[in-house]
Protein backbone atom coordinates (compact mmCIF):
# COMPACT_ATOMS: atom_id res chain seq x y z
CA UNK A 1 0.00 0.00 0.00
CA UNK A 2 1.25 3.55 -1.27
CA UNK A 3 -1.34 6.09 -0.01
CA UNK A 4 -0.99 9.41 1.44
CA UNK A 5 -3.34 11.79 2.06
CA UNK A 6 -0.92 14.52 1.35
CA UNK A 7 0.69 12.63 -1.84
CA UNK A 8 -3.12 11.70 -3.19
CA UNK A 9 -3.70 15.63 -2.64
CA UNK A 10 -0.76 16.81 -4.51
CA UNK A 11 -2.20 15.09 -8.15
CA UNK A 12 -5.81 16.03 -7.33
CA UNK A 13 -5.08 19.54 -6.87
CA UNK A 14 -2.98 19.13 -10.03
CA UNK A 15 -5.35 17.70 -12.54
CA UNK A 16 -6.76 21.50 -13.53
CA UNK A 17 -3.84 22.77 -14.53
CA UNK A 18 -2.73 19.81 -16.17
CA UNK A 19 -5.67 19.30 -18.05
CA UNK A 20 -5.43 23.44 -18.96
CA UNK A 21 -1.77 23.23 -19.92
CA UNK A 22 -3.19 20.55 -22.19
CA UNK A 23 -6.50 21.30 -23.95
CA UNK A 24 -6.96 25.08 -23.72
CA UNK A 25 -7.12 26.69 -26.85
CA UNK A 26 -6.57 23.18 -29.40
CA UNK A 27 -8.16 23.12 -32.20
CA UNK A 28 -11.55 21.05 -32.91
CA UNK A 29 -9.71 18.01 -35.18
CA UNK A 30 -8.41 17.43 -31.32
CA UNK A 31 -10.82 18.22 -29.01
CA UNK A 32 -13.62 16.46 -30.60
CA UNK A 33 -11.47 13.19 -32.18
CA UNK A 34 -12.93 10.21 -30.57
CA UNK A 35 -12.68 6.32 -31.17
CA UNK A 36 -15.63 5.66 -32.54
CA UNK A 37 -19.35 5.97 -32.28
CA UNK A 38 -20.14 5.50 -27.98
CA UNK A 39 -16.87 6.69 -27.00
CA UNK A 40 -15.19 9.96 -25.21
CA UNK A 41 -13.67 12.83 -26.55
CA UNK A 42 -11.70 15.07 -24.78
CA UNK A 43 -14.37 17.46 -23.94
CA UNK A 44 -16.55 14.54 -22.87
CA UNK A 45 -13.86 13.17 -20.26
CA UNK A 46 -13.85 17.03 -18.55
CA UNK A 47 -17.61 17.31 -18.47
CA UNK A 48 -17.32 13.67 -16.89
CA UNK A 49 -14.61 15.03 -14.57
CA UNK A 50 -16.89 17.82 -13.55
CA UNK A 51 -19.92 15.81 -13.08
CA UNK A 52 -17.75 13.47 -10.46
CA UNK A 53 -16.75 16.17 -8.70
CA UNK A 54 -20.70 17.62 -8.28
CA UNK A 55 -22.28 13.92 -7.16
CA UNK A 56 -19.44 11.44 -7.01
CA UNK A 57 -16.48 11.82 -4.88
CA UNK A 58 -17.09 14.70 -1.56
CA UNK A 59 -20.48 13.18 -1.37
CA UNK A 60 -19.24 9.57 -1.22
CA UNK A 61 -16.64 10.42 1.27
CA UNK A 62 -19.43 12.51 3.50
CA UNK A 63 -21.87 9.05 3.46
CA UNK A 64 -18.81 7.26 4.28
CA UNK A 65 -18.06 9.47 7.17
CA UNK A 66 -21.50 10.44 8.51
CA UNK A 67 -23.93 6.96 7.23
CA UNK A 68 -20.98 4.97 7.45
CA UNK A 69 -22.73 1.35 6.04
CA UNK A 70 -26.20 2.17 6.83
CA UNK A 71 -26.83 3.29 3.46
CA UNK A 72 -25.86 2.50 -0.01
CA UNK A 73 -24.42 4.87 -1.77
CA UNK A 74 -26.63 6.20 -5.35
CA UNK A 75 -25.43 4.79 -8.47
CA UNK A 76 -23.16 7.69 -9.96
CA UNK A 77 -24.53 7.90 -13.44
CA UNK A 78 -21.43 7.88 -15.75
CA UNK A 79 -23.06 9.29 -18.95
CA UNK A 80 -24.93 12.34 -17.59
CA UNK A 81 -23.40 14.95 -19.50
CA UNK A 82 -23.78 12.98 -23.01
CA UNK A 83 -27.53 12.57 -22.03
CA UNK A 84 -26.97 16.89 -21.37
CA UNK A 85 -24.73 18.24 -23.61
CA UNK A 86 -23.44 21.58 -22.76
CA UNK A 87 -22.14 24.53 -25.14
CA UNK A 88 -19.53 25.83 -23.09
CA UNK A 89 -16.27 26.22 -24.94
CA UNK A 90 -13.23 24.06 -23.61
CA UNK A 91 -11.71 26.51 -21.75
CA UNK A 92 -15.13 27.38 -19.43
CA UNK A 93 -15.32 23.88 -18.89
CA UNK A 94 -11.77 23.34 -17.34
CA UNK A 95 -12.48 26.78 -15.59
CA UNK A 96 -15.25 25.05 -13.98
CA UNK A 97 -13.49 21.74 -13.33
CA UNK A 98 -11.07 24.07 -11.63
CA UNK A 99 -13.00 25.87 -9.52
CA UNK A 100 -15.12 22.68 -8.21
CA UNK A 101 -11.36 20.18 -7.68
CA UNK A 102 -10.47 23.60 -5.52
CA UNK A 103 -13.66 23.75 -3.27
CA UNK A 104 -13.45 19.35 -3.31
CA UNK A 105 -10.42 19.68 -2.04
CA UNK A 106 -11.05 22.02 0.80
CA UNK A 107 -13.14 19.80 1.71
CA UNK A 108 -11.70 17.04 0.99
CA UNK A 109 -9.03 18.54 4.14
CA UNK A 110 -11.57 19.51 6.11
CA UNK A 111 -13.50 16.25 6.64
CA UNK A 112 -10.19 14.31 7.03
CA UNK A 113 -9.69 15.23 10.47
CA UNK A 114 -8.14 12.20 12.08
CA UNK A 115 -6.24 10.24 9.42
CA UNK A 116 -6.06 6.56 11.66
CA UNK A 117 -9.73 7.31 11.94
CA UNK A 118 -11.40 8.44 8.86
CA UNK A 119 -9.21 6.72 6.42
CA UNK A 120 -10.35 3.81 8.33
CA UNK A 121 -14.01 4.15 7.61
CA UNK A 122 -16.35 2.47 5.64
CA UNK A 123 -19.35 2.51 3.42
CA UNK A 124 -21.33 0.45 0.88
CA UNK A 125 -20.99 0.94 -2.87
CA UNK A 126 -23.76 -0.34 -4.65
CA UNK A 127 -21.60 -3.06 -6.44
CA UNK A 128 -18.46 -4.15 -4.49
CA UNK A 129 -20.42 -3.61 -0.98
CA UNK A 130 -17.41 -2.43 2.03
CA UNK A 131 -15.24 0.03 0.50
CA UNK A 132 -13.29 2.47 2.60
CA UNK A 133 -12.24 6.13 2.61
CA UNK A 134 -8.56 5.50 2.22
CA UNK A 135 -9.99 3.11 -1.15
CA UNK A 136 -12.52 6.09 -2.40
CA UNK A 137 -9.71 8.82 -2.04
CA UNK A 138 -7.06 6.61 -4.04
CA UNK A 139 -9.88 5.75 -6.61
CA UNK A 140 -10.07 9.40 -7.04
CA UNK A 141 -6.62 9.82 -7.56
CA UNK A 142 -6.25 7.15 -9.90
CA UNK A 143 -9.60 8.20 -11.52
CA UNK A 144 -7.79 11.75 -12.84
CA UNK A 145 -5.02 9.56 -14.07
CA UNK A 146 -7.17 7.55 -16.37
CA UNK A 147 -9.31 9.85 -17.72
CA UNK A 148 -5.59 11.97 -18.70
CA UNK A 149 -4.42 8.50 -20.12
CA UNK A 150 -7.43 8.47 -22.05
CA UNK A 151 -7.30 11.67 -23.78
CA UNK A 152 -3.79 10.95 -24.64
CA UNK A 153 -5.16 7.96 -25.59
CA UNK A 154 -7.35 9.52 -27.97
CA UNK A 155 -4.86 12.15 -29.66
CA UNK A 156 -2.40 9.51 -30.39
CA UNK A 157 -4.49 7.37 -31.96
CA UNK A 158 -5.35 10.05 -34.36
CA UNK A 159 -1.88 9.77 -35.76
CA UNK A 160 -1.29 6.02 -35.61
CA UNK A 161 -1.06 5.54 -39.29
CA UNK A 162 0.87 9.38 -40.08
CA UNK A 163 3.68 8.00 -37.83
CA UNK A 164 4.33 5.51 -40.40
CA UNK A 165 7.33 3.10 -38.97
CA UNK A 166 7.68 4.80 -36.04
CA UNK A 167 4.68 3.03 -34.77
CA UNK A 168 6.35 -0.08 -33.58
CA UNK A 169 8.04 2.50 -30.85
CA UNK A 170 5.25 3.99 -29.74
CA UNK A 171 3.65 1.97 -26.68
CA UNK A 172 0.77 4.17 -26.31
CA UNK A 173 -0.38 2.85 -29.98
CA UNK A 174 -0.76 -0.46 -28.28
CA UNK A 175 -3.47 0.47 -26.04
CA UNK A 176 -6.88 -0.72 -27.45
CA UNK A 177 -8.71 -1.00 -23.98
CA UNK A 178 -11.89 1.14 -23.34
CA UNK A 179 -11.08 3.45 -20.17
CA UNK B 1 -4.13 10.37 -42.24
CA UNK B 2 -4.65 13.20 -40.05
CA UNK B 3 -1.87 14.90 -39.38
CA UNK B 4 -1.64 18.93 -40.01
CA UNK B 5 1.56 20.55 -39.28
CA UNK B 6 -0.71 23.15 -37.02
CA UNK B 7 -2.30 21.01 -35.06
CA UNK B 8 0.69 18.81 -34.71
CA UNK B 9 2.78 22.05 -33.29
CA UNK B 10 -0.36 22.91 -31.50
CA UNK B 11 0.59 19.33 -29.52
CA UNK B 12 4.60 20.19 -28.87
CA UNK B 13 3.90 23.15 -27.47
CA UNK B 14 1.30 22.60 -25.17
CA UNK B 15 3.61 19.17 -23.64
CA UNK B 16 6.22 21.52 -21.33
CA UNK B 17 3.20 23.26 -19.84
CA UNK B 18 1.24 19.74 -19.27
CA UNK B 19 4.03 18.33 -17.59
CA UNK B 20 4.86 21.65 -15.54
CA UNK B 21 1.58 21.59 -14.40
CA UNK B 22 1.06 18.12 -13.78
CA UNK B 23 4.35 17.32 -12.31
CA UNK B 24 6.07 21.19 -10.83
CA UNK B 25 6.42 20.70 -7.09
CA UNK B 26 5.35 17.31 -6.29
CA UNK B 27 6.64 14.91 -3.23
CA UNK B 28 9.71 13.22 -4.36
CA UNK B 29 6.81 9.34 -3.75
CA UNK B 30 5.82 10.35 -6.85
CA UNK B 31 8.93 11.88 -8.65
CA UNK B 32 11.30 8.83 -7.75
CA UNK B 33 8.53 6.22 -8.24
CA UNK B 34 9.18 3.74 -11.13
CA UNK B 35 8.04 0.17 -12.10
CA UNK B 36 11.16 -1.77 -10.88
CA UNK B 37 14.77 -2.09 -11.76
CA UNK B 38 15.44 -0.50 -14.84
CA UNK B 39 12.27 1.21 -15.91
CA UNK B 40 12.04 4.94 -15.93
CA UNK B 41 10.62 7.25 -13.05
CA UNK B 42 8.87 11.19 -13.93
CA UNK B 43 12.25 12.63 -13.78
CA UNK B 44 13.79 10.16 -16.20
CA UNK B 45 10.94 10.57 -18.74
CA UNK B 46 11.98 14.69 -18.47
CA UNK B 47 15.34 14.40 -18.98
CA UNK B 48 14.96 12.00 -21.67
CA UNK B 49 12.60 14.46 -23.45
CA UNK B 50 15.46 16.85 -23.21
CA UNK B 51 17.38 14.80 -25.07
CA UNK B 52 15.04 14.22 -27.83
CA UNK B 53 15.02 17.95 -28.64
CA UNK B 54 19.02 18.06 -28.44
CA UNK B 55 19.76 15.17 -30.26
CA UNK B 56 16.78 13.76 -32.39
CA UNK B 57 14.17 15.64 -33.74
CA UNK B 58 15.05 18.69 -35.13
CA UNK B 59 18.67 17.20 -36.37
CA UNK B 60 16.48 14.38 -37.75
CA UNK B 61 14.43 17.07 -39.80
CA UNK B 62 17.54 19.15 -40.78
CA UNK B 63 19.39 15.81 -42.25
CA UNK B 64 16.05 15.02 -44.35
CA UNK B 65 15.94 18.74 -45.70
CA UNK B 66 18.94 18.95 -46.26
CA UNK B 67 20.69 15.47 -46.89
CA UNK B 68 17.74 13.58 -47.96
CA UNK B 69 18.63 9.70 -48.30
CA UNK B 70 22.54 10.17 -49.06
CA UNK B 71 23.42 10.00 -45.29
CA UNK B 72 21.60 7.61 -42.25
CA UNK B 73 20.58 9.41 -39.02
CA UNK B 74 23.02 9.11 -36.45
CA UNK B 75 21.40 6.21 -33.43
CA UNK B 76 19.77 8.55 -30.87
CA UNK B 77 20.81 6.92 -27.58
CA UNK B 78 17.61 6.34 -25.54
CA UNK B 79 19.53 6.07 -22.54
CA UNK B 80 21.78 8.55 -22.61
CA UNK B 81 19.66 10.66 -19.28
CA UNK B 82 20.45 7.02 -17.57
CA UNK B 83 24.47 7.12 -18.12
CA UNK B 84 24.74 10.63 -17.06
CA UNK B 85 22.53 11.64 -14.16
CA UNK B 86 21.82 15.56 -12.72
CA UNK B 87 21.46 16.77 -10.26
CA UNK B 88 18.90 20.00 -11.03
CA UNK B 89 15.36 19.55 -9.32
CA UNK B 90 12.47 18.80 -11.51
CA UNK B 91 11.53 22.18 -12.00
CA UNK B 92 14.98 23.50 -13.59
CA UNK B 93 14.52 20.07 -15.58
CA UNK B 94 11.00 21.26 -17.24
CA UNK B 95 12.12 24.82 -17.76
CA UNK B 96 15.16 23.04 -19.84
CA UNK B 97 12.74 21.17 -21.68
CA UNK B 98 10.54 24.38 -22.21
CA UNK B 99 12.85 26.42 -23.44
CA UNK B 100 14.57 24.15 -26.03
CA UNK B 101 11.23 22.85 -27.18
CA UNK B 102 10.45 26.59 -27.81
CA UNK B 103 13.44 26.76 -29.50
CA UNK B 104 12.52 23.50 -31.75
CA UNK B 105 8.91 25.00 -32.62
CA UNK B 106 10.37 28.17 -33.75
CA UNK B 107 13.07 26.01 -35.75
CA UNK B 108 10.13 23.88 -36.77
CA UNK B 109 8.18 26.63 -38.43
CA UNK B 110 11.19 28.49 -40.14
CA UNK B 111 12.43 24.64 -41.70
CA UNK B 112 9.06 23.77 -43.44
CA UNK B 113 8.79 26.54 -45.93
CA UNK B 114 6.33 24.96 -48.53
CA UNK B 115 4.72 22.15 -46.99
CA UNK B 116 3.34 20.40 -50.11
CA UNK B 117 7.19 19.76 -50.92
CA UNK B 118 9.20 19.32 -47.39
CA UNK B 119 6.70 17.33 -45.83
CA UNK B 120 7.26 14.47 -48.44
CA UNK B 121 11.03 14.53 -48.28
CA UNK B 122 12.54 11.96 -46.93
CA UNK B 123 15.62 10.36 -45.36
CA UNK B 124 17.01 7.23 -43.92
CA UNK B 125 16.06 5.47 -40.46
CA UNK B 126 18.96 3.03 -39.28
CA UNK B 127 16.32 0.59 -39.08
CA UNK B 128 13.12 1.47 -40.82
CA UNK B 129 14.94 2.98 -43.95
CA UNK B 130 13.54 5.56 -45.98
CA UNK B 131 10.98 7.74 -43.69
CA UNK B 132 9.54 11.63 -44.56
CA UNK B 133 9.29 14.85 -42.67
CA UNK B 134 5.90 13.95 -42.36
CA UNK B 135 6.33 10.38 -40.18
CA UNK B 136 9.21 12.24 -38.13
CA UNK B 137 7.07 15.46 -36.98
CA UNK B 138 3.95 13.12 -36.69
CA UNK B 139 6.24 10.82 -34.27
CA UNK B 140 7.43 13.45 -32.34
CA UNK B 141 3.58 14.59 -31.62
CA UNK B 142 2.84 10.67 -30.77
CA UNK B 143 6.54 10.50 -28.72
CA UNK B 144 5.50 13.32 -26.46
CA UNK B 145 1.82 11.70 -25.69
CA UNK B 146 3.45 8.45 -25.14
CA UNK B 147 5.78 9.32 -22.60
CA UNK B 148 3.18 11.45 -20.59
CA UNK B 149 1.20 8.81 -20.81
CA UNK B 150 3.98 6.20 -19.42
CA UNK B 151 4.21 8.68 -16.28
CA UNK B 152 0.26 8.55 -15.59
CA UNK B 153 0.95 4.90 -15.87
CA UNK B 154 3.58 4.99 -13.13
CA UNK B 155 1.51 6.71 -10.96
CA UNK B 156 -1.23 4.91 -11.18
CA UNK B 157 0.65 1.70 -10.61
CA UNK B 158 1.62 3.18 -7.39
CA UNK B 159 -2.53 2.95 -5.88
CA UNK B 160 -2.90 -0.63 -7.37
CA UNK B 161 -3.32 -2.03 -4.50
CA UNK B 162 -5.01 0.78 -2.44
CA UNK B 163 -7.94 1.70 -4.73
CA UNK B 164 -9.75 -1.84 -3.44
CA UNK B 165 -12.45 -3.25 -5.68
CA UNK B 166 -12.11 -0.23 -7.79
CA UNK B 167 -9.49 -1.54 -9.57
CA UNK B 168 -11.85 -3.45 -12.04
CA UNK B 169 -13.36 0.07 -13.28
CA UNK B 170 -9.94 1.57 -13.57
CA UNK B 171 -8.65 1.13 -17.33
CA UNK B 172 -4.98 2.76 -16.72
CA UNK B 173 -4.21 -0.34 -13.88
CA UNK B 174 -4.66 -2.77 -16.47
CA UNK B 175 -1.85 -1.91 -19.18
CA UNK B 176 0.97 -3.15 -18.80
CA UNK B 177 2.93 -2.84 -21.84
CA UNK B 178 6.76 -0.72 -21.01
CA UNK B 179 6.86 2.20 -22.90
Amino acid sequence: MNFKLNEGIEILERTPRTLEGFLAGLSAGWLEGDEGEGTWNAVGVVEHLIEGEKHNWIPRLKMILHDGESRVFPVFNRFSHVEEPSSKSIEEKLAEFASLRSDSVKELKALIVDQDHSLEATGLHPAFGEVSARELISTWVVHDLTHISQIVRVFSNRYREDVGPWKEYLGVLKRTEPS
